[in-house]
């Protein structure tokens, strides 16, 4: 027998293992630190009511022979949290049928599952730096990956190049790292760029519930994509759902190659592989999308919105060069004095008691670059962008 | 961009397609039918009483800023669970370590997705008939598939053949749809021609809970299945999960090719294309490992037994070949007068209001014989068995 020997192409991710030993040396030198860990994509605030009202009940549901639930209908998802998610693009003023969305269990299953339906001689592009998740899942399929080069330059925003041959493209807006989002006009630029090459956009939306009116939410805002791209979304930033594991996918009925539909490949890549969402998970799902589920999970994001804002204007007082924190729980910025991501990571922990994450992570692009994540409380972000500022 | 070409190699299923379009045309021609459904192979009892108090207080930490969990802290699972599932083997007599037990949202997924770990130059050894899974996956990813043929001289338990040659070898015992178990001797053969042609078993064991005493529950009771064997075990019929989603695949550190640690290969492969399971579910699976949430499954298992004894013994009445039924939910026979699986189930359907599942739909072996499912309730079992009596 042998293993599939692309693993060992995987680059080791050191990233959060360096990071946590580095905390866990400096906490066990200071037992009464007072540290403010700004490095975790993780949120903080708890469920919506509304939501934990939904589990309560679907619980109680699953109690009883007469309301219990085994599997799920489809492994795409019940049509009552389908039919949630199209009322919910129509709210964007974007057509999505329940029969275009695919209800999985996290967009980081979807965007790694994504790979297996299609062919592993594609060129894949990928934008430097990045979510690390759409290069180490192709490397695993043993694919060519070309990198698009984010930078200061195109404010960490790479767009089409006029020689760039690409098969499939990863785009991540609001990005993660960076933090930067596309407007109309780029966007409309790569959704061409894909119907000429006959290429597919994977769009990664995991964090569109922090996009201000104005700007792109949904790559099907853009006239063509239904007949190039598929749409990744969660539930995770949106409401919380980091530890409940709900997300979704769409895929347009339009979008097919050489008469093959990209959907009906899903669905029976699903069909094999997956068995559906918990159902409690999917009640909990539906009411994030009830008038009411709404109005409580957009409270939350603009609570960390407005941590993000705190960060905006410290670095505008620092006069730091950075994107993000506008539409984005994200502020991606430039380390001063020419430190790289690392050192500014080690002066940040020693001499400020802050945990930052450094840019290298997330490709050679990110060098010299710092994150900081603005899904802590309001209070120690004030606290942390006083003590940078201090110097 | 071009699709995955080897999905156009998958057979259409057409199995449960038909089988819905059957049912449907007699409920509409006979309104006021008395249909008795034995196709299904979904639980039907309601959650343990101990499984939805956990969820009740798990739901409630996700409530409160103080206790809410986000992202798990590793994709394979809480150490709380896997140190459950670890003294769960202890109980069986199996050595298994926490960090050897890796918590997946379901055994479907992870036989699924355990495909990526391997080269796509393996030759695959499969049982005919058996769970369409294992085909399907193997087809997408373009590997050769050899059968085993199971059917009446070998009691739909294939042994190791000297000129086969295979990779990986699919056991699932239980069977589904058989119903036949392995003893100890069997599992014995397979596990030394594992071993002798450096070959790795892939055991689902998603119905060991019907085991008798007696048989074994796990590939690891079988000494040297620790450097050959990857387990696969779920909670939907153990504790009624099917609705729920969690099940365990188990890696013993030992299982090693050309020195490549298979557990680290399958760690990397889940912590990049998968974010945990639900921590609700993480902890009504913990409360299932519990002494109380022990007693109050197997209380449903032996109900659900209780059902299979009553199948096994109308097959014995009628002096039908059968397996199955004694240590699993299924009852596997041979259809009277020499009728196809379709025949019969179109008699059972007509004349007998009784839905079975046709053998047809597992493989070519499977022709013949017809699948019934010990999930229902015990007097509609009985009525059912009455009725197919009565001739």
């Amino acid at each position: 027998m042998k293993l599939n020997g692309n693993f060992q192409n995987l680059e080791q991710s050191y990233l959060f293992v360096t990071i946590a030993k580095k905390v866990n040396e400096y906490t066990a030198a200071h037992p009464e630190n007072n540290l403010i860990r700004m490095g975790i994509g993780d949120v903080t605030l708890p469920l919506a009511p509304v939501v934990i009202q939904a589990m309560h009940k679907a619980t109680d549901e699953m109690a009883k022979k007469e309301t219990f639930r085994g599997y799920s209908p489809d492994s795409s998802g019940y049509p009552f949290l389908r039919e949630a998610i199209a009322g919910y693009y129509q709210s964007l003023g974007v057509s999505v049928e329940p029969g275009e969305v695919f209800v999985g269990d996290g967009a980081k299953s979807d965007v790694g599952n994504i790979v297996d339906i299609f062919d592993n001689a594609n060129t894949i592009l990928v934008p430097d730096p990045v979510y690390p998740v759409y290069v180490d899942t192709n490397v695993m399929a043993g694919r060519k990956i070309a990198y698009a080069d984010a930078n200061m330059e195109n404010g960490f925003l790479p767009m089409p190049e006029a020689g760039q041959s690409a098969d499939i493209v990863y785009i991540c807006s609001p990005n993660n790292p960076t933090g930067a989002v596309y407007n109309r006009d780029q966007l409309q630029a790569w959704v061409d760029y894909a119907l000429e090459r006959e290429a597919v956009i994977l769009f990664d939306a995991a964090y569109e519930s922090f996009v201000s009116p104005g700007l792109p939410r949904s790559i099907f805002e853009i006239p063509g994509a239904e007949r190039c791209a598929i749409e990744f979304c969660s539930l995770s930033k949106t409401a919380g759902f980091t530890g409940m594991r709900c997300g979704y996918t769409v895929i347009k009925k339009e979008l097919a190659f050489e008469g093959v539909s990209v959907a009906k490949l899903w669905e029976r890549r699903q069909g094999s592989k997956f068995n559906g969402v918990n159902y409690v998970t999917q009640r909990a799902a539906e009411a994030v999308f009830s008038p009411e589920g709404i109005r409580q999970t957009q409270e939350a994001v603009a609570y960390y919105k407005g941590n993000a804002q705190v960060m905006v204007q410290a670095m505008r007082d620092m006069g730091l060069w950075f994107t993000g924190g506008e539409n984005s729980p994200y502020v991606w910025f430039q380390c001063p004095e020419g430190k790289s991501g690392w050192e500014y990571f080690d002066y940040l922990l020693n001499e400020k008691e802050i945990v930052g994450t450094p840019g290298e992570g997330f490709g050679k692009n990110g060098g010299g670059c710092m994150r900081l994540s603005a899904f802590g409380d309001t209070e120690k972000t004030k606290e942390a962008m006083e003590r940078i500022k201090r110097g």
